[in-house]
């Protein structure tokens, strides 16, 4: 019953800037779920995003679980049938911690527009990018079509957590519990970016993730270094000189059978690769690095869509405050992940993990393993009608083909809305490699909050059957 | 004029419950000097010792430096000429970090008595060995003899630090502009232990103390490990391999001309060593370790005392807090602490220390140093006056000969005595080995409380001539 998309358009150009107060609505408030002491706040982003949808014409229920609350939403085509069409919406309203806080520029929560020279404004606040400015793309998608419609072409059903960047947690059981209410005929989730600020993207492969934690204890209490340093074994030295081995001097990591079942990407695949321009130069200098790390005999771009890694995400042991304290600590850890690709299995990573460090370690040190997740790896088809329709979208709003392509990142949604709900995932989004999520003054362009909107309108046509 | 000292024992002996309550006041004083929070609780230790100088008999002034005060005070044999001996006791009144105070069996400020089954009582407090306890030994005994005799047999200044606990950054200073206050024949220092339980100790062999901390830095800010994880440098990876190096095998440090200008003990004093029946296996046992570490071939004995080490005290980097965060940080530190022995200069190791680092950096990371001090080691001649006198007092005292030992710990005073006052130490205490200064727990039996009082009691008496 395609309706026409061109009016939606307009009403989007027309309520800019309302919709940029809405959205500085949203990232004032500090969702971080990875701090029990925001669990209100958290609260407060859901229920703020279920007053949006409502306001926009959606049925909204705000769903407890053992964790952050769940916001679902949905719009069905009034009386009419929609040949079965129905499409499922994720985003989540949670954020990354801001810290370190003295890095901002302005304070993480108070959003702001910041105008550059030679390049367009952007939003700057914790969450401008990951994920409430994403997911408000879509949100106020829908919200223009149902001012200028009525009604959506298609049936929607929105899903937004607030635990994406604490685990997940809850998201399993939600899942199992709410089949009917959630299975769709493909899901939308827009935690990813644009290949570069022309040219808009469908990312198709995604790395897996998994997460351990190791701790390393020698004496039973922390010695004094002059009474016992020499004899006494450090669980510090011990530490880094077990992950000083994690790989070897030419990027390979050293936990046995940790390549097993990869397949390398086809010959075709790495040659569009290639193609792309990708400039590995300014990518790391944009960063202030100069040298590809990693893997040596691997092109930047085929190791962060195409190649694990074990990083060290966190290490501390002993005295860590102002001045010297000349201890020789009992215990020493250190916070690792696991970027999986296709073929890995994240069991069998952290069980590979935990031998690697248990092999090195001296008589007299122990090690506990903490914290331990994983999610695999994932790769859709590309040559499906879904996959079409919003290529063509994407076409249509930025004037150039879309690019499929990998992602270095975990969305572990993605596997999950596949297990449970026997769904594929489509992911479009629409942030830039320089958004610095995660970091200090993550930013959102405004390019990215206009294209998004116009982008998600078109999509929904499209998917609608909308030519 | 040797005063006879069995009255001053008698003294002590009627008057121990008192001396406990007096020690159990100085310890309830939080006089941490590493944390500035704490200034004003140093301030109050250094009243507290001035006022208990100035009740025994003292002349007693709190002088102000730029940190904590020095208490200096003196007591002259009234009218009468002694031989010109003068000595100068030394001992800090500033107190280590308690943390992790979850570690701890009663609160670090709340002195008591614990009782135990098979050995004789302890005093349980943060200080109750180093260095509140041990310094109240020598206090106290200047009390009981002046109570006693109304004068001391000896010109005797006493001289009490705050900040020995953190670098003692007054002390050079302040020596050089009191010399004439403060040289003496020799100074007594009671920072060190005896051989065990039950024999007396002389420490004539120190090791040195050097420290530095070490920031390596790579991207100009915090990475998403998704994103930049493989081609993007992780400063943690690099902390690590950079320390992993810092010791072979075998256990010898890696940093270049490490070893160069220390001599090899004189086989007659690893002979006497090994004649001390020296149990490595309890020693290690004690903190709940099987397996000496350090250097392959030296005793453990052996390496405390000639032996010099590479400790890394603490390290940190990325994300520490609970859970996960995918990060790739901008930076990761370590803290260390080299423990010198004769022929080493402080200066060069850290010199070779940063040349080690900056030689293992790949050319995207950069190595800063911060906090770097250093002392050297000493090393006393046992064949003089003073040391036979001190010598026979503690074998009068413990009922068998004293041992002249090595000590694996610093105590920077001494080389400032040396090179500011041209003046040798004798290193005389009442610790031992399982009193676990600088830990959770720390405690000092009563007998070495009582021991150390009638210890200083004949020391003092012995050093005036007495016989």
């Amino acid at each position: 019953m395609a309706q026409n998309v061109q009016p939606v358009l307009k009403r989007l150009e027309e309520t800019t800037e309302r919709a940029l107060e809405k959205l500085f609505e949203l990232l004032r408030i500090p969702s971080i779920s990875t701090d029990p002491s925001y669990g209100a706040e958290c609260i407060r982003a859901a229920e703020w995003c279920a007053g949006f949808l409502r306001d926009a014409g959606f049925d909204v229920a705000v769903r407890p679980t053992d964790g952050q609350p769940m916001v679902v939403a949905s719009q069905h085509p009034k009386g009419e049938k929609t040949d079965g069409s129905r499409i499922l919406f994720y985003g989540h309203y949670d954020v990354q911690p801001p810290d370190p806080l003295e890095l901002w520029s302005s304070p993480p929560f108070e959003p702001r527009i910041v105008e550059r020279q030679n390049a367009g404004p952007f939003i700057r606040a914790r969450g401008a990018s990951d994920d409430k400015g994403q997911l408000m793309t879509f949100l106020d998608a829908c919200r223009a079509w149902l001012d200028v419609h009525g009604n959506l072409p298609l049936a929607v059903t929105i899903l937004l957590e607030g635990e994406e960047e604490s685990g997940s947690p809850s998201m399993l059981p939600f899942l199992r519990q709410n089949k009917d209410d959630l299975k769709a005929d493909i899901a939308l989730a827009c935690d990813t970016g644009q290949w570069d600020g022309e040219t808009p993207a469908i990312t198709t492969m995604l790395r897996g993730l998994a997460t351990a934690e190791v701790v390393i204890s020698g004496a039973n209490r922390d010695l004094h270094s002059g009474m016992y340093g020499g004899p006494a074994i450090n669980p510090i030295s011990v530490l880094t000189r077990v992950l000083a081995e994690l790989r070897d001097d030419s990027g390979q990591v050293q936990i046995e059978r940790f390549y097993d079942g990869i397949e390398e990407p086809a010959s075709a695949q790495l040659r569009q690769w290639r193609e792309l321009g990708f400039d590995e130069r300014a990518f790391l200098a944009d960063v202030g690095l100069a040298e590809p790390a990693g893997e040596a005999d691997r092109t930047v771009l085929e190791q962060l869509w195409s190649r694990p890694t074990a990083e060290i995400n966190g290490i501390y042991g002993g005295y860590t405050g102002p001045g010297t304290k000349t201890v020789i600590p009992a215990t020493a850890a250190a916070k690792l992940s696991f970027r999986l690709v296709p073929g890995q299995e994240p069991r069998k990573i952290l069980a590979g993990f935990r031998s690697f460090v248990e092999k090195r370690l001296p008589s007299d040190c122990k090690a506990a393993f903490e914290g331990e997740t994983g999610s695999p790896a994932i790769c859709f088809d590309t040559d499906t009608p879904p996959m079409r329709a919003a290529a063509s979208a994407l076409a249509d709003e930025f004037g150039r083909p879309a690019i499929f392509m990998g992602c270095g990142g975990s969305i572990p949604i993605v596997e999950a809305f596949r297990s449970e709900l026997g769904m594929d995932s489509m992911l479009i989004g629409f942030a830039l490699n320089d958004d610095q999520i995660h970091s200090p003054n993550e930013k959102y362009n405004v390019s990215s909050f206009l294209h998004g909107r116009r982008a998600w309108a078109r999509i929904i046509d499209r998917l609608a059957g909308g030519q």
